[in-house]
């Protein structure tokens, strides 16, 4: 498990510092310091090891970021802190997380091409909604429906892509999530 | 100039429909209905074909949805419409704006670690931004800030994505993105 975890690294840091195309058994074998023999040992294909990598990324998501699981009748404040947290979480602020958001863009382009990727990516998506809904509800006391969620996870989403390419700062972008967040949370009659 | 266009459109091809990882001289002639060596006549390597391929869908993309020059002084809800129009032009509709929509998040994924691509990328986001500025401005007879613009503008590209990978219908995103439209440009106070 450990090794194929390094393996994985290795593949991260490869999308991060050549974009998709740049994956190949020997060029994530030098990113990870193994011989191409142990990648290949590890995953017959590189289609397997991408998928393999997609699915470690998604786990590392969801323990980093899922918000409490006891936020539940909790005061709405409480709830609110816990949302902006898990939608501000993914913005690249240091070194790692800013492999994975770039990691997390380079699958979900590749989302688009190969259904097994899809799968993941889009599953991963759902569970970000559910989340975003169940802690918005929370936030303000009533179902925040779901394309209040659809707005604030896409609001989020697309910053965290200018945050990435340098056009705004983390601390812009968590300030904008936070508006939106208050928005949402104390509207009263809008879904 | 038609020949490299063509070849471009081969290469657009391969991105869609096996993600940037599936680009090779091969793969573009084949797809572009050329020979190889066809390809290497204009293209001296495969950098060059992608970014000549990133810089004509940005071309193509400016053609396309630019907003008309002409509604400056004119009545605000046709800005309004100006802008719902350039905000929804990109999602992902029909085969073609498909192709486009894809091909774009590919190449935004390869701009992170591709100074050559991010520049034109980059420079293409901040072009969006002023004319969303610009026309949420004029929908609005008032000034509406540059977060406000990054607010559209991200959430046009969060919700692109999503019916990207089938989880949302062009319409719906289309609706959420005419709401908040219509909510930055009636907003009294707010930036």
């Amino acid at each position: 498990m450990q090794r194929r975890r390094e393996i994985v690294q290795g593949l991260w840091l490869v999308i991060f510092e050549r974009g998709m195309h740049g994956v190949s058994f020997r060029t994530v074998a030098e990113a990870a310091g193994v011989s191409i023999g142990r990648v290949q040992h590890y995953f017959t294909s590189k289609d397997e090891l991408v998928l393999e990598g997609c699915r470690q990324l998604v786990q590392a998501a969801v323990e980093d970021h899922a918000p409490a699981g006891h936020v539940v009748g909790e005061a709405g404040s409480r709830a609110r802190d816990e949302l902006v947290g898990f939608l501000t979480a993914p913005l690249p602020t240091t070194e790692p997380s800013r492999v994975a958001a770039a990691v997390w863009e380079g699958y979900r382009a590749q989302a688009v091409s190969d259904p097994a990727i899809a799968a993941v990516v889009t599953e991963a998506m759902r569970g970000q909604l559910d989340a975003v809904r169940r802690l918005a509800g929370l936030a303000r006391g009533a179902d925040v429906g779901l394309d209040a969620a659809r707005r604030l996870s896409a609001l989020a989403d697309g910053l965290a892509q200018q945050v990435l390419l340098g056009m705004l700062a983390p601390q812009a972008a968590a300030g904008l999530i936070g508006a939106e967040v208050d928005r949402v949370a104390g509207a009263q009659g809008e879904r």
